[in-house]
């Protein structure tokens, strides 16, 4: 072992010492330890003012977060045996909580794997390297995830706008056996196929699981619409639960032709329809066609991808839930998701409130969810938890 | 209809135009229309400073909450015909969530029914009126009841503390047909009797039934402690879920005559053992003697009755916590509920975290839980969402 070290600020110590896991470029003692020394992706000892170890780092040198803590113990540096210890920490949870191996196996921070995301359909993973440490210990990633998980094809998702950051180039690419366009997947007892190397991100959303298995009940004998439905996720669990009828809106004809792969998959072609278009667009003609819904699903890509987003991201979100409002039937349910990390929980539900007010409608939130336990967040990270979702009935107000 | 007015002050109305249900004392314009003048218990007309009406309230003239709106329309006065039409839309929510007739019926403002919470144990229905005004209606009350639901025996558990301030008397009274002592329940496919004349509250709390549901994936095969155990809901679901010893912790003797009673209804009294005393005494001996435990369950009675018990009540969350974390074997599961308002969740999560770092361990927070969709949130209503419940994993910090 021979890392450098990297010296905080006097007082720097304490947030890491209460838990938190990164290193803020002004945090640095740069007098005795210059960043311009480290190279991007190396590792390093963190170490107080008074220059006692705190543990192991990644070092993005360039980034306002300019090291990452991977370990407490300054005797676990990262390297193929401690991703293989790292993993099966992770296994070990995801085959607790699951029945069948379709999980996010690794969430980056929350497993201790900064940079490190890990998404599993059966023999088949997909990663995403976001760190240049990651980056730079590949090899050592995939030697680790074939030890533990014994897998067919492991796809390399490297396409996300986190590497430029990084200094990273973007690709996709097999790095490992043979992995189909289309992978299969199970959630919640529903069969999926997802497009892991064309479609977003790694190809599915595991995260929204607990929250759409709890559409069974209000979804049953219901007419339901889903808005952004991707490949499908909420709609065609909705008809899987016994949905009379979904309607699934998308602006790529890519994902809704996923969307119909998966209804066929399922035996129930005959009851999704597929809306190709602006939702927003969509959402005013279904207005003028006076159309109903029992169930509307809004979950909406991210509206607010950096905090200067914020104003026009809340409006964006104002103007969605309040025209799937407008939709629904006597006695609806809204399903009002948001993966924004910047948007607080408490700003959706007052966004629901005031939505409903003007429609002069009463409204009971009856579920609150957020992403599943494959997804844990770090209580002293609170960018670790991004995904909320709550349930409202809209009643007439009377 | 001549019903008298209750006059706002100017802009009085803006919180209750944004959703709100509830009018303070120093709202009101007390020169035209005194709170002396109202007898509690009595329905008005509320209106705006210039005479617009807003809706019907039912008025507590003594309290600082001095009138709470019981319909936004005027011609819905609180009679046997709006409690009908009220308890139907209540039914026709927990029909569609529910399999079977176990739930939370009516809950209070939520529901539109301020003063009125009704438990439902399949034939057998028990009531707690909390306000004048529905003591005043019992007889709609039961009279509505029976017409919507037809139960054989209604019990009315009179005896919360929120009736001193209506001025109400405690009484427990069997209202309607017969009840017995114990009565039958099922929640997540798990048998229960619940003790509804001698037992807390309503006699069981539906409330964390989604949480107790997710103990699933968690307790099967693992040795399992459930901390201020009532009766048993936790312990005995982890029981039916799989774990292989159950241990109930509890200073009620009765409580655990109850523990026992629903273990030997599951078949499975020998593996559950019930320890009665503080519970507090009992973490320290099953510390002493070197205990460990997969999973604990920590949900104790609120320790936050009051704001001004904050400091103290933190402080218990925080020992109870930190105690529990102590008796977690390697791979530990603790879950951390708190059923006081007035702790916000933010709160307990910070307690888990720095115990978590008091004693050195990694901590991963996997699952996030609220009161069941059968206890709806009011979103104007911050009082009405009280039930935490946090999962979260606890590791050697390596």
């Amino acid at each position: 072992m021979s890392l450098p070290s990297l010296r905080l600020k006097p007082k720097a110590d304490r947030r890491l010492r209460a838990g938190h896991l990164w290193v803020y470029s002004n945090e640095i003692d740069v007098a005795a330890t210059p960043l311009n020394g480290f190279a991007p992706g190396t590792q390093a000892i963190l170490e107080t003012a008074g220059g006692k170890p705190l543990g192991i780092v990644a070092m993005s040198p360039q980034n306002l977060i300019c090291a990452r803590l991977l370990s407490r113990d300054i005797k676990l540096p990262l390297d193929k045996s401690l991703l293989v210890h790292r993993l099966n920490v992770c296994l070990s949870l995801r085959e607790r909580l699951f029945d069948k191996p379709f999980y996010r196996l690794v969430y980056g921070d929350s497993d201790l794997l900064p940079g490190l995301v890990v998404d599993r359909f059966g023999d088949i993973l997909v990663v995403q390297l976001a760190s240049a440490t990651m980056e730079q210990h590949k090899d050592d990633v995939l030697a680790a995830l074939i030890q533990v998980t014994k897998p067919s094809g492991i796809l390399l998702k490297n396409d996300s706008a986190a590497r430029d950051a990084e200094g990273l180039n973007r690709y996709v690419e097999t790095a490992f056996g043979v992995v189909p366009e289309w992978v299969a997947l199970e959630e919640n007892g529903v069969k999926f196929e997802a497009p892991v190397m064309e479609g977003q991100k790694t190809g599915w959303f595991y995260d929204h699981r607990m929250n759409r298995a709890r559409l069974a009940p209000y979804a049953k004998g219901k007419r339901v619409l889903d808005l952004f439905s991707y490949i499908g996720g909420w709609g065609i669990q909705a008809g899987a639960f016994g949905a009379s009828e979904v309607f699934c809106v998308d602006a790529s004809a890519f994902a809704l032709d996923g969307v119909e792969r998966n209804a066929a998959l399922n035996g129930f072609a005959e009851k999704v329809t597929c809306i190709e278009g602006d939702v927003f667009e969509a959402l005013k003609e279904l207005k003028a066609a006076e159309e109903r819904f029992d169930v509307i699903i809004a979950d909406p890509p991210a509206f607010i991808k950096r905090k200067k987003d914020m104003k026009n991201g809340e409006g964006a979100y104002r103007r969605l839930n309040e025209q799937a409002m407008r939709l629904l039937s006597k006695d609806g349910i809204l399903v009002s998701a948001s993966c924004s990390m910047h948007l607080p929980e408490d700003d959706l539900q007052n966004i629901l409130l005031t939505s409903a007010r003007h429609l002069d409608r009463n409204i009971q939130l009856l579920e609150r969810g957020g992403q599943g336990p494959d997804h844990p967040v770090h209580p002293a990270i609170p960018e670790t938890r991004y995904i909320k979702s709550i349930t409202c009935r809209l009643l007439p107000n009377s």
